[in-house]
């Protein structure tokens, strides 16, 4: 497939005079797509039922003309001072109870039935204005759902549509939930769903079932919110429909959203995500500051392949110092040239740069684009060149399945938030964990949805800490063609977020208990025999199966039986990388042992290394330079 | 006395035709003490008025035909849905003025009158149903005063019954008011008791004054509740009344609430303490995660021996992991026993384990139990069975006066909270630390309240920090037969907080006055001329009273006239050894050097000696091995 | 000019009988000033309309008498429980929307017009009674505006305020206010001025626009308030009329609030600014813990010759331990003299220290004075009686105009909260660590207000951080006959903080163009080539000014052309040393290399020297004591 680039673009910013210029220039630097529309609300309709169509008509005109194809965003996420003005109580509440007003964006709650009736009526103006447009190429709901950790909300509407979501999921039956939450512990029954509050500000912590159920709830408002768009938009176009992911947002099932839609895209922020979010300790953070992380970027492509049933795209790509980390240094002269051609191996199908220019005003004043705000070239318009350049006479990228499977479940997410029972411990830290170390060991990944029940072409099957299984899943990775590997905290809870009985794993054909868990200091790791530490979390095993590797004091961390293994603790680097050996060699897939920092990917026609430091790396007899990128045929 | 073993059960988590089950297994592991039903007030009214009895009577005689005692506990820490539906103004408010809503525990405001009628209507019906039931053979009113920081409350109601305290505390005199508050000072006079409002939300700190009156109610209020609910219970029965106390919280005065009571007990986590509320440095929360503080269980036992007035428990026996501090490993094989008798030996009747099974679900489905989930033995049941067979031949473990007693006084560490002075200073942490170095010296203790006033009996008294010391305490220790020692800050304030004249300390017979106090930063601890050093707080002290120990710059440290000596600062570990060891010699008490983690208790029939430690250690000649205990016959 | 020294008095905390002997005994110290009154509003009409000015006439007799000279503050910072009772809603509100509760000081929203009618009320009650009494020899408004974070009220009453503010500042034209802002950005476009929030709460930040404007809003409230009083005491008295600022409170124009008054006094704390507003490193604050900073107070006083036009006093000095501190040491034997002198040779008419006697209760007990609570002698008094034998043959103290300038911007400083673009990054840290590199260099510095045009006399005008610089600023530092230095983020925003085109800094005569900015983690400074580093904020710059400074990687670091150079970026102290020396030695003004800890100023008539240090140093064959002065005749 040819890959392709694009920009994010906002004319409402810019004297239309320099419209056609923009466009043009877009052209030249090879870019193919402009996404456009999804903050323009005020400008389309400054007063309730006044549309301003024509400027917006007259902005993907020049665009369309110019040779662009248009992704037009449905302008959701910026509801203008009027529609609050309208809807008072649609903002959302935090969980502190404070409202979070209007003044920047995403200011309402997913619950709110009148704003959601204000969703539905732009995005059928929208979409009907639109959607046999020649130049709409595709679409994009909102944008960025649960940024600014916008999902869960406090509200009065979240409330009563968190009641009704209960009383539909127990069939009207609040005796069926009482006892499914175990409400009997501290006199907690209800007596009609209408006694149920919101989880939050409970003199201690709430009951964990309660505040998952809520979590759960939370997501669902928010696939609900999307898929009303969807159904108008498809009413009205034949266009592909996308939706705009934020790096590490777990607070929604992406995968769900994404059932919804034909192209999921994401928003790729290396620099900012190793500040905020990664979750980096210092020194990585000091090393990578101009290069990011070396994993995160990769393991959300491949995340978004999932989500995206295999299409997906970088919508916003970061071209420079952002202005939203704590700090903002600027990228390496060619990470992002690196962070194009590392998307485009992982399967993305374009890669859009965000912004065309600076902005001069406003939030994002301080975030660089691909032009300064006086239309001079930035540095990363020079690499984008590069980039398109280099895509002439590249071979198409096709995609392969990789050899190994990562199951990745937003439920476990909310489970591991809900109860982390150790400071610091959370779901995507461990899966991210497991991430690393198969990237380490040189091993393309395929990360899978809960509900995947066919591996069939995977080697090795990694889920680890999926706090709850199904039976059927059980079932399905039994039957797999696999190494599976199982624990921490696997199926470790029912549906409702009870332990089950008999105790987990309960997997079937292997004989193994966890009888007793515990979490540990950071200062206190339990060392494994022949290398590594189990770090933060523990579980003591019994049972038949084969104890395949030890604590130093003799009690067992792994046990195996047949094709399946548990992992009884949260292994440190050394742990997993030893884990990930054992099970490759199992599975009779080959490893290596990657430098710091040098990362591969192989498609079914190329193979890709990404050099992600600042100094020139050789390898296997290759040398890559710093910040660079090397192909070989596959 | 024979030394007993108990503990906690919820029938009402587990099907009913496991309860013969339970019980018989309960006695088969030697204990003799069940608690229950201190949180089923919505099993047992789920509806108001509507009574189910059925479940606890034969609960009850389930247990106690087993041969269990049974402690019955008034479920007042868990109103009911409807409770709170009724009285929604009865929940507490936080010092942010948010509300601390149903959904856990302890949801409710001490002040509110309307909740108040309902704790002793429901406590009037538990003691009416069970007041000469045979098997009830202790009760517990509510639990836990004061967990989840649960004393203070800044509700209407809480603000309404302060300005009633006031106004009776001041005899209805505004300006008596006034003027002992000083409120002249930046024009906060009132006019009248119902200008007062809680101290809380102000634009720079309150008045000390004024946030320690609000402590002092608060904790009235705490005393008040209690009294209704034993003066109810006392009415329908004659088996002795307890509550049950959780470590290191100090926002009420349990001495007042002791003495309406026969039995004091208390929950003892070693190893969630020692995360969560020791305030021990991070090398010693690595060194004893799996042990607990060696000092921090043994100050309770003496602080609750204080508070039972002879008679105390512990109810709640940490039994391996828990739930709810940041890391929660299991203990070392060994430390339960440990724990028991480390209770023994400190003159509990009883230890209780909390709980007898793990619950699979709500808040706590992660605390372990003496058995599994699904009712396997976990560790704790196989230490618990060790300690019932050494009771059988062991001698009776008779008390004995201590030779050295320490104050500890509620009002002082309200005084130290609402003025630390310096960041981090603690009047816990000050008496924990006198504590701590008695201890190490080999000395057991005795904790007396400040009411005191015959020392009769003890060489030496140890009295640091008592913010307010009324003239009949100074007169009592001035006539006492014993090393006395004060300061830091003894005597400092009046009744109602101000600086007396003469300055402090006032002490009669000691020329000491104290003419400047200063705080220090943690990195600048000043020296003792012989070792040690003052670190974060130090006064200047002049006076005709001999100085025995000196800065290294000369200046005094402390002074001593005849028996009484004044500590002029907060000495560090090193500095405390030396002053232990000056005083007890001057008492002719001898004092030993224990090694670290080693700790010793004579009473009138044994001495007995507890390794904390996870290494064998010898001392004296005898060998304890790790995490083990040694009695010898004293 | 003589030096004079005073106190502050608070007569209506003391018995009437004592007054007399207080007065005799501060003549006897040396002392000419005695503030009193800013705090006792409550005593002079403690309910509404009833007025008792007997005492407060007899104390200002009693003092006037004796031979003191009264300053005589208005009462306003203290508004009794009454006048609270009377307007609930004169309170602040904080950013998260919690009440500011009465129970302190400061209780009021600047923006209240019920409020600022009971202060100009007050005010001319006061006036009335005393704008004529020989012994009111100077006026003080309120006390410490913005103390306790209390210049921004989220309060209804301001956010009415702020809606006029803007609808003047914008003649009543929304879309000019849209356009200014780039509203446009996020739909963030208003219809109408009462569309307008606060700027708290926000989802996500708000437009930066929007929150410098409330800044300036809340600052210009401030300069109203303070307005109001002075014409009002200007129609009764012929007295200087002063306001006393807090150390570090930027929250307001001082310069503003100065311009309407006589005299600028400040309250100088060195202990306690060191552990709470300095910023300086743990080591620092180690080693200065009984000292101070050594050019915190010299700024201040710098600043506030500059606020009060050149009259300037210390209102309230630190005697000894202060109360509201982390930690709370006492001073160096010596530094209260050496304070008191330093003070002088900026440029002090007055230094009094805070208080007479230290207070026995309320709020500030734990504040030590001129006395103890007993009215012993404290520390302090001891050493205000040296300065006063000195003050008696010193040579009068003549004031020198500086050879280089710092200007100082509190609208720059607003800017920089808005919008650091990295953690931890202040403007006031950026002019401070300025400052002490000039002071390093031995030189004395004049601070400047933004509004100067004319800089002549000096050989030198450092300007950085100033992120607005109007068009005539620029012209008259390009015409000034002084190096001139820029940078970083001179003139980088337009005055409504969008960023200008052509791109900053846009100076006259100078081409360098700062093409892209970064801000860098602490632990990854950018080293200069022959020493320093730029750390935290750098800027890349272009154009075709020499480049006099350069990064190790080549790229220019500092540009120059002419008199005027650009400094990309945040020189750490080695980066600052080497740009000072290079500017002044383009200045022709020497400089020195003063060891750690000495400084000197220079005034017309002496040098003086102060050593901050706790050990005797020698420097230039001159010998300065431990905690000393030394005066040199220049
Ligand atoms: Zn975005
Ligand atoms: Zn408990
Ligand atoms: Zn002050």
């Amino acid at each position: 497939m040819k890959r392709t680039l694009g920009t994010c673009y906002y004319p409402e910013h810019w004297p239309e005079d320099i419209w056609e210029k923009d466009a043009a220039r877009m052209v030249e630097t090879g870019l193919t797509w402009v996404r456009i529309g999804e903050f323009a609300w005020g400008k389309i309709e400054p007063r309730e039922g006044e549309f301003h169509w024509d400027w917006l008509d007259r902005a993907i005109d020049v665009l369309g003309r110019a040779g662009l194809k248009v992704v037009l965003g449905t302008p959701t996420a910026t509801p203008p001072r009027w529609v609050v003005n309208k809807h008072p109580d649609m903002i959302a509440v935090d969980v502190d109870g404070k409202p979070r007003k209007f003044g920047s964006r995403r200011h309402y709650c997913f619950s709110h039935e009148g704003f959601s009736a204000e969703s539905r009526r732009i995005t059928e103006k929208v979409a009907q204005r639109y959607g046999k447009n020649p130049y709409v190429a595709a679409w994009q709901t909102d944008n960025e759902y649960g940024c600014h950790d916008t999902v869960i909300s406090y509200s009065d509407a979240a409330r009563l549509a968190f009641r009704d979501w209960l009383r539909n999921a127990f069939n009207d039956d609040i005796d069926a939930l009482n006892t499914a939450w175990g409400n009997v512990f501290w006199s907690m029954d209800y007596a009609d769903f209408d006694d149920i509050d919101l989880p939050n500000l409970t003199v201690t912590e709430p009951n964990p079932a309660h505040a998952l159920a809520f979590r759960r709830f939370s997501s669902d408002q928010v696939v609900q919110f999307n898929r009303e768009q969807v159904d108008i938009i498809r009413a009205h176009s034949d266009a592909p429909i996308s939706h705009n992911y934020m790096g590490r947002i777990t607070d929604f099932d992406h995968y769900k959203v994404g059932r919804d839609l034909e192209i999921a895209t994401w928003d790729s922020y290396p620099l900012g995500f190793l500040e905020d979010r990664v979750g980096a300790d210092a020194e990585r953070q000091r090393k990578y500051a101009r290069q990011g992380d070396p994993d995160f970027q990769a393991f959300h492509h491949d995340l978004y392949r999932a989500v995206g049933l295999g299409r997906w795209w970088v919508m916003e790509q970061q071209p420079g110092p952002v202005n939203w980390a704590p700090y903002n240094p600027a990228p390496l002269p060619g990470m992002v040239r690196l962070w194009t051609w590392e998307a485009f191996a992982h399967g993305a199908e374009a890669v859009c740069y965000f912004r065309w220019r600076q902005a001069p005003f406003a939030q994002e004043e301080m975030h660089t684009g691909m032009l300064r705000p006086d239309s001079a070239d930035a540095p990363a318009i020079i690499e984008a060149r590069q980039v398109r350049d280099e895509l002439i006479d590249a071979p198409m990228v096709q995609p392969a399945q990789a050899p190994v499977a990562l199951i990745f479940d937003y439920d476990a997410d909310w489970a591991w938030t809900v109860q982390p029972h150790g400071a610091g411990l959370s779901y995507f830290g461990l899966v991210f964990e497991h991430y690393r170390a198969l990237r380490r060991a040189g091993l393309s990944v395929d990360i899978l949805p809960p509900d995947t029940r066919d591996f069939s072409g995977y080697a090795a099957v990694f889920a680890p800490g999926l706090m709850h299984m199904p039976d059927d899943l059980k079932a399905a990775l039994n039957a797999a063609d696999a190494q599976v590997v199982l624990g921490p905290r696997s199926a470790a809870r029912d549906a409702h977020f009870s332990i089950p009985n008999p105790l987990p794993p309960a997997f079937p054909d292997l004989d193994v208990t966890v009888t007793l868990v515990e979490s540990l200091r950071p200062d206190s790791p339990m060392t494994l025999s022949g290398g590594g530490a189990f770090a933060g979390y523990r579980e003591e095993l019994s049972g038949e199966a084969e104890t395949v590797m030890t604590l130093t004091d003799g009690r067992a961390a792994v046990k195996r039986a047949g094709h399946v293994s548990y992992v009884g603790g949260w292994g440190d680097d050394a742990a997993l990388e030893r884990i990930v050996a054992m099970i490759c060699q199992a599975a009779g897939v080959p490893v290596m042992d990657l430098p710091d920092g040098l990362r591969t990917r192989a498609t079914a026609t190329e193979r890709f290394w990404f050099n992600h430091t600042d100094s020139e790396i050789t390898f296997g007899g290759r040398t890559i330079p710093a910040a660079g990128v090397l192909r070989e045929a596959s």
